[in-house]
């Protein structure tokens, strides 16, 4: 297993230089400066835009720079050109300010812009084939295992059908989850669980709970782009550390929190998302020391603990849920239709993580919990996680083998799971290639989607469970070419 | 039908004078300003309170007022005395600072703390009765239909049982609910309709799109108490306006959006919550003319829509979706255990909900939405709600006829629906009231937990549907004597 972080497993590729992070241009900056102005409401619905000559001199650029800038964000409609009278801010400024949901600021191709990947992913037809998706194909789930636990719930008293759960949620899924989260060394009693819609929502409480808007929050560089989109929506700055194959880069890490305060690292400990490494424990015993001496709150996202062949440590085992929060989920295991996940935590956060539920979601998906623990509580869970395991081993190593030939080389052999994060050769832009493969309807996920800092520009991140199909790799070496072709090669 | 406003109403109901809303004591006003500093994070966790004296000085009261202030504070666990080194800031701040969800500022009682009667609802055991609750028995609910679908969803294909949803969710049922709404006169085409968890969870995501935190927010007085802990969560100022029983009070709803600017204003239009009270087509007009005039958008939550004998005006309809934003779920009439709820709104505001939705809960409920459907498609749920009608009538009508001889009068005659909101006699305290029948292991809903500004000290709401026990007649009786006994009566 190599021992690089990222960023010198990126640079030491390929012998040619990977030039740095593309600087925004003079023409982003302006423009990048108009969505700021319209996201803090300086700018409302309707409102003229600065003339071109005044805002060249606030911001000390040339005028040509100003009419490219707005000429361009005239084209994403985000301001409109009235004959003779200048630029005004379109009509629909609130939705413009989610810009900031999916962007780290700079300018950012629709193609690694995560929420457009999740709605790509989320809607899209049978002919589209999505290497790039974070879940496994429908017919890979536990599909009989569901159809009978909706057969018993068809059966099941009254009130599991149509009355709301309690504020916690179902005692015996609770109960149950008590046993499995103590399998990983995590103590907990069964009211220290509160169960949520999902593994996302439990963050979102977390978050309504415990930040501030303004406050920082840690993520790992690369992560899973969807903790940015929901940090993003509590206002908070994110600030990135570089991950390696054991961990967040300690001196890194350190260095973050003394520089920046963060209130929240939030982080997957088995299985990361989207590297597949996992945390050693003698990062996790750092990392938590340095939490401790810091004040640092760390959420612990465990929804692939369930494909580990073999244990990692978990850092809420560690620290015994003093400052570290443990989430999980079944979205990914059992049913993302059935919507069910779970927080575990100390019990005073339990207590405002209720009333945090019930002002923003009222009651509980009862009938959810019913179905999750239908599934669960005979062994056919069990038996379907080992089975899938190894197909899921024997897809990885499949996938290797056909990404071999394009030059494609996995960053970290991953000790399990569905993902293969590996740079393109060349230093190809991910990003292009991507864009490439979507014409022809095959969705990629491009690193930078994954990155804050924008370090991950030639990787992709493969689910191996759908990249079985020929097409996949035909249309990854056509666009792979194409992005050759058009110059992107840097 | 009364024509009175609520405020008139209880005015004129007792010849005895009721006192003006109690204004906070000294001692109260000590105790905000603590919760305020501890809710703002001025005072941290751990951290110091100010002095007895130097906080005498800066508030302009008198030491004993602080020190009685100070020991109220710590019998309630919000701060702790340390023994010869003064106060300090119990461990958990960020809770506390949750009790800005519950609260208006001024203190107050656990029986009129709507996040505890929420919870007290959701957790009550079988032996406690919920008049107070605001939803139906699950022996009311449609429960045969339930179990068809939950039978037919286990023969469905594999995709609908373990799938994320569409972005948007379910065509079917996006389909079918653009059919009922324009039976109220909503015209929207399907993708202008974005499924959700719940009503709450579709009124929590227009506020991430539209509110910014110190935003104000209008509501109505009284109004579903769950707005208000819903709104401080998301940090906005919430203000009142008296609502009458046909609709909010115009005079003031005007004086509200000039003296304040406000940026939304969350309603009933059919079957207000609390109240059963209904807009009518006048009111309706004008309110929607002031919200032109002042760029106010209004969210028209019409869950209890279905309810309804005959249909009143819904605000969406009048305005084309223009600037009313129409929620609806399915909670309160076919299942709560089915998580399913339902924005309708411009298609700009659905492209950044969809976005938003991605971000903080991910997929939507697929699994919710399926059985959602297959009770709608078929014509039960339509017979089944003609009978609930009914029968709730009929419920309705008992209801009164057993409160009346205490002496508790309907503030206005409901079109339909679960609600009775009626005043206790003689000026009683209804919160008193309702802490002697929690004794009793009867939940009640005392007024002033759906009133933001406090002027519903002596109503209660009935749910009809939870009132047909002997046993809620007598407690309620009883905690009247008892109230009166102990010198509540004013």
């Amino acid at each position: 297993m190599a021992t690089l972080s990222l960023a010198e497993f990126q640079a030491g590729m390929t012998d040619e230089t990977i030039p740095p992070i593309r600087a925004a241009t003079r023409v982003e900056q302006v423009m990048l400066a108009v969505r700021q102005r319209i996201a803090s409401r300086e700018l409302g619905a309707g409102t003229k835009v600065p003339s071109i000559r005044s805002f060249a001199h606030t911001l000390q650029v040339s005028t040509s720079t100003v009419v490219e800038a707005y000429e361009r964000l005239a084209a994403e409609g985000v301001i409109q050109a009235r004959r003779g009278s200048g630029f005004y801010v379109g009509g629909h400024a609130s939705r413009l300010s989610l810009a900031g949901l999916a962007g780290s600021g700079a300018r950012r191709d629709r193609a690694v812009d995560p929420l457009w990947i999740s709605r790509q992913s989320l809607d899209a037809g049978d002919a589209v084939l999505k290497p790039g998706c974070g879940w496994l194909p429908a017919a890979w789930m536990p599909e009989p295992a569901v159809r009978r636990a909706l057969r018993a719930l068809a059966r099941a008293p009254g009130a599991s059908l149509t009355d709301y759960g309690t504020a916690l949620g179902m005692p015996a899924l609770r109960q149950l989850l008590a046993r499995r989260v103590a399998e990983h060394g995590i103590e907990a009693a069964p009211d220290q669980i509160l169960l949520t819609e999902s593994g996302t929502q439990a963050i979102d409480l977390l978050c309504r709970l415990l930040v501030e808007p303004g406050d920082t929050v840690l993520v790992d560089d690369p992560c899973y782009f969807n903790f940015v989109a929901l940090l993003r929506a509590h206002r908070v700055r994110v600030v990135s550390v570089p991950f390696t194959p054991t961990g967040p880069d300690l001196a890194r890490f350190e260095q973050a929190l003394a520089e920046h305060r963060p209130r929240l690292y939030v982080t997957n400990s088995a299985l990361h998302n989207p590297t597949g490494a996992t945390l050693s424990p003698l990062v996790a015993h750092r990392v938590l020391k340095l939490a401790e001496q810091t004040g640092l709150t760390i959420v612990e996202d465990d929804i692939y603990g369930d494909f580990e062949h073999d244990a990692a440590p978990r850092l809420a085992a560690f620290d015994g849920l003093e400052r570290v929060v443990h989430i999980g989920s079944f979205s990914k295991s059992l049913s993302a239709a059935t919507r069910c996940g779970y927080v575990v935590a100390r019990r005073e956060w339990i207590e405002g993580l209720i009333d945090l539920k019930i002002a923003t979601s009222f009651g509980g998906g009862r009938l959810s919990a019913e179905i999750v623990h239908g599934v669960l509580k005979d062994g056919s869970y069990r038996r379907h996680m080992a089975a899938l395991r190894g197909r899921l081993a024997q897809a990885m190593a499949e996938t290797r083998a056909r990404l071999k030939p394009l030059g494609i080389v996995p960053w970290v052999e991953p000790r399990g799971g569905m993902f293969v994060w590996a740079a393109l050769p060349d230093g190809l832009d991910a990003t292009a290639v991507a864009g490439c493969a979507l014409a022809e309807d095959v969705v990629l996920a491009p690193g930078n989607a994954f990155s804050v800092a924008q370090t991950a520009r030639s990787f992709l991140r493969f689910n191996v469970s759908q990249s079985a199909d020929d097409r996949v790799i035909r249309v990854l070496d056509a666009a792979m070419r194409s992005a050759r072709r058009s110059g992107n090669q840097k």
